[in-house]
């Protein structure tokens, strides 16, 4: 046994920011080398960031990742950080490949790179390739058939990428045959509700499996629709928690471990024999011996678990802070209509950019009630937002002059006024336009194209009605807690809701209460029953009829709708890909 | 040697409507088998349309269509078509595979039935599983690892599905291996420009490698943005064509066939063994015997080659035409604004749907000129479309007094007024919106969100500009060919393209002249070209710099743009897919 200190490094990077995400693994390799690691590691594809979709078959761009990877080794080398061993997840490509139909163009890989001493003393790539659910991995990239084994410190470290983790066999299987002394895997895996729970069960699982000692690197931040969570952790090989990062949050997670040392069988090490499931051992030996860690020990630090409200909450603040920051926004601009949908946004926006950055805008018609505005100014009030009215009357009635629209043509409009005027603000005033309709309304189509739908980022796209409620009470109560005002006027979360588009108009009107809608459609979209399954637990076959056909005919409006963050397994837009044009009706 | 007829029959069939596509199947086939075939064949999953994208994944929908096979097998028998053996693609699932992660849930196939009898003779699914460009074949489907060969008419028939011809190995190996008689290969396989020449050009190789006859039957019409062109061919074992369907169009593909009979080794057929590149043969005997066709021989029929021009303006039709009547409209609705853009997609929407169903709206302004509203009139006569003017000075006149808004915010509002103006009208009347914006335009993002990108479908969106006057002129020379009226003004083909969002506004205040812009989008967007690459090739650095630049930050834009059909091999939407939040610039 020999005592190493290493660093998991939890980072926000950013696609395509070669130059920024370099610059972000200099500055936490040169803060854990301060801290006395042997070795320190930031997630999959921290170097170009995650996902980079189809970049991967721009030969420019795989060439300037491969060129970004031998200038940071340099750099750190000349920085004096050639010492401690940096494993960082970048773009490659496969050179023993020749072009072939079917086969992503330029073979590009997954790939993780060991930078020691100057130079990329070892890489290796992603074995398992995701293609379901948010993944598209088979498109992009070319499987890595080897696993690398690193020898540093005398410890013989496994390393693997994200999904090799999680797929049976492979790596796992490959890294108990070699016999290692630790299993190091760098990921970029996204946020779903209680993802922490099944992440913790894999890693456990897999680390008895592997029979080692397993350090789990993370991501942390949002990428368009996606939100990686962090949860960066390391587990010993019964299973047992050692360390834990905090979610949503940037860390550089240190610990120090006392591994079994040169486990794996030089033999072993210099054949290029087969251990487990087609994959073959690459053994590279960085150094035979490392000092003990210099000071105290590092202290084992286990971050506090968050209640499913508080991790989505943290989830949705995530998402459209970087969303904002990294498309070069400063400020949002919302309508708010004094309910429930946009005072939620108004309060995530304000814990994201902060509410000075945040414009809301009151846009009554003739149809809107006197507490709508009291509520939307109150909500402004609360939040400290910039708060402005603009009644649409005059636009609306110069379009009812010059087109007589009339009834659902009459409410699309006032709805595509308002839309019209925040798209107006924003070209004027430089903020990005938040939509703020929820999954629910989503599901159904119960929204207006180029009205409510109008925006650059749609923070509550994947939160049901009922969790929008749940979570509105979740957040003032934790303003309660902070002894802070709380975001959300009490009487948005209580009015019975509605749009507003025609005298006395509720949500019900057109749709079922929404509890009942909402499990429904948990049913039907999360769960993907079909229809007399879901009759079978215990719905009425008339109502589940009608919600079915409403979500089977919505898919152009929800292909329209801005993008927002994921929060569930079943999102709308990457998870969920459904013709346009189809005749297939659940409802039967 | 016998002689056997055959029939391809190359339809349009429906996403998801089961019912629908099977009584197309039921009527193809008796027509079928009132010309005397002893074999009919269909497209890929013809019984379910494709591509069914997530539809795959829900088991509803693919005992659906298992369920709908057997039915149409019963009915044919029912209908006394039991004889003549009926191949056609479907969804069905693997009943062999067990869940597991990153298996698609329940295992479906991508399936082809041989029917006969009444009932389901045969069962296979494709190898070869595309995961390129428009396809996505690994989320969806679980590959087949058998080559069929049913023996009809004592004929040893292979049957492969689309992507099994285009990949190297396979079944085509395993087909010449086992020695068939016929090599049946049905299809959905989308169209871009020329791909009757590389398809052509396969199919002949494919023939001589499995050295025998080969048969290739696609789909023709539009599924969202995917038209297919049909061009259904016979060529004999030397590559020499025998039969060829057109495009774009239904047709019944009848031929007479002199082949072998009984090539298949009878010890092959009673064994799993694999032939080659990991596939078994499975042989099913349908029919040893056939009588002669009756009545006089099939003629062989080769249809005439289109010109580049006709066939990609057949696909915009066809593209179109397919879009507005499988989703249910009946009529369409344009801004008219005098440009080229617009009185094209007029000329092509009164192709597809008929003049009478096109509707017109010139929305003027202000800084619209005199010839502008003259040839949106002139367009408009010369199509036979309803046509009217709205003068948006009212509407846009509201929003200044409202919001004070200047510069670039006052020239997006007068296309946001024009968008919101086109969806109230399309709310009132119940015509699809149609945008008219091109693929140079969507390239730079030289478009307005919500104002001239609003509607239902943008038929020219993959149309580069300098084709979008090229297709002008092509159909105008096709008009007086016939002794038509040429459709189209020739002055919006020969004046400088303008936005009119300003005083004396023209396109190259924006954009480079289109010929260089076109050009050099070309080597960027469709060759995957870098920028150094692009330089090399003779264009002046800075300007390459600034489209490039264009390019890589329009990516938002471009999402929220309306499909449209694609003719290209890298059209935006469904075969380039990039990160929205993304910090790589190409221009460097």
């Amino acid at each position: 046994m020999t005592r190493i200190r290493i660093a998991l490094s939890q980072i926000d990077p950013t696609v395509g920011d070669l130059d920024g995400n370099a610059e972000l693994v200099l500055g936490r390799t040169r803060r854990a080398a301060e801290r006395g690691a042997t070795l320190v590691a930031f997630p999959e594809m921290a170097l170009t960031g995650y996902p980079v979709e189809d970049l991967a078959l721009r030969s420019s761009f795989v060439e300037a990742s491969r060129l970004a990877m031998e200038h940071l080794a340099g750099r750190l080398a000349a920085e004096g950080l050639g010492e401690i061993a940096v494993v960082v997840g970048y773009l490659d490509r496969c050179e023993a490949s020749t072009p072939r139909l079917g086969r992503p163009a330029g073979a590009p890989q997954n790939a993780v790179a060991v930078l020691h001493r100057g130079r990329i003393a070892a890489r290796s790539a992603k074995h398992h390739l995701p293609n379901y659910g948010v993944f598209d991995e088979y498109r992009y990239f070319v499987p890595g058939d080897r696993l690398l084994v690193a020898r540093i410190g005398g410890v013989d470290i496994a390393i693997a990428v994200c999904e090799d983790l999680w797929q049976e066999g492979g790596p796992v299987a490959a890294a108990r045959a070699a016999r290692v002394g630790l299993l190091l895997s760098i990921n970029a895996s996204p946020y779903e509700v209680s993802k922490d729970d099944s992440r913790l069960d894999l890693v456990r699982r897999r680390a008895r499996e592997a029979d080692c000692t397993l350090a789990y690197v993370n991501a942390f931040g949002g990428q368009d629709e996606l939100v990686f969570d962090g949860d960066s952790l390391i587990v010993d090989a019964e299973g047992r928690v050692l360390s834990r990062a905090a979610r949503f949050h940037e860390e550089l997670l240190v610990a120090d471990l006392d591994l079994p040392q040169r486990t794996v069988d030089a033999r072993l090490a210099r054949t290029d024999d087969t251990v487990a499931d087609d994959l073959t051992i690459r053994h590279v030996v960085l150094t035979e011996e490392s000092a003990p860690p210099p000071g105290p020990a590092a202290e084992h630090t286990i971050a506090p678990a968050l209640s499913d409200d508080a991790e989505i909450y943290g989830a949705l603040v995530t998402g459209l802070r970087d969303y904002v920051a990294k498309n070069g926004f400063k400020s949002v601009l919302l309508g708010l209509s004094g309910g429930i949908d946009s005072a939620l946004v108004a309060a995530i926006a304000a814990d994201a950019v902060g509410g000075g950055n945040v414009y809301g805008v009151s846009m009554p018609s003739s149809y809107s009630s006197e507490h709508s505005r009291d509520d939307a100014a109150d909500t402004a009030e609360r939040i400290g937002l910039d708060y402005r009215q603009v009644p649409i009357a005059p636009m609306v009635d110069a379009y009812l002059a010059a087109l007589g629209l009339t009834g659902l043509a009459e409410e699309n409009l006032q709805a595509r006024v308002r839309g019209t005027t925040l798209m107006g603000l924003s070209n004027q005033e430089g903020h990005l336009v938040l939509a703020t309709g929820n999954k629910s309304e989503l599901a159904c189509g119960y929204s207006t194209l180029y009205g409510d739908a109008v925006g650059g980022f749609a923070p509550i796209k994947d939160v049901p009605k009922t969790a929008v409620w749940r979570l509105a009470r979740w957040r003032n109560a934790e303003a309660e807690r902070r002894g802070e005002v709380a975001p959300i006027p009490v009487n948005s979360i209580t009015k019975p809701p509605s749009a507003e588009l025609r005298p006395g108009q509720v949500d019900t009107d057109s749709l079922p209460p929404y509890d009942l809608l909402d499990a429904i459609l948990d049913d039907y979209v999360e769960r993907d029953m079909g229809r007399d399954a879901i009759v079978a637990a215990g719905f009425e076959p008339a109502l589940v009829d009608r919600i079915l056909a409403l979500v089977d005919t919505a898919e152009y409006k929800r292909r329209q709708y801005p993008p927002g963050t994921k929060i569930s397994l079943k999102a709308f837009g990457r998870d969920r890909r459904l013709p346009i044009t189809n005749h297939w009706r659940e409802s039967g």
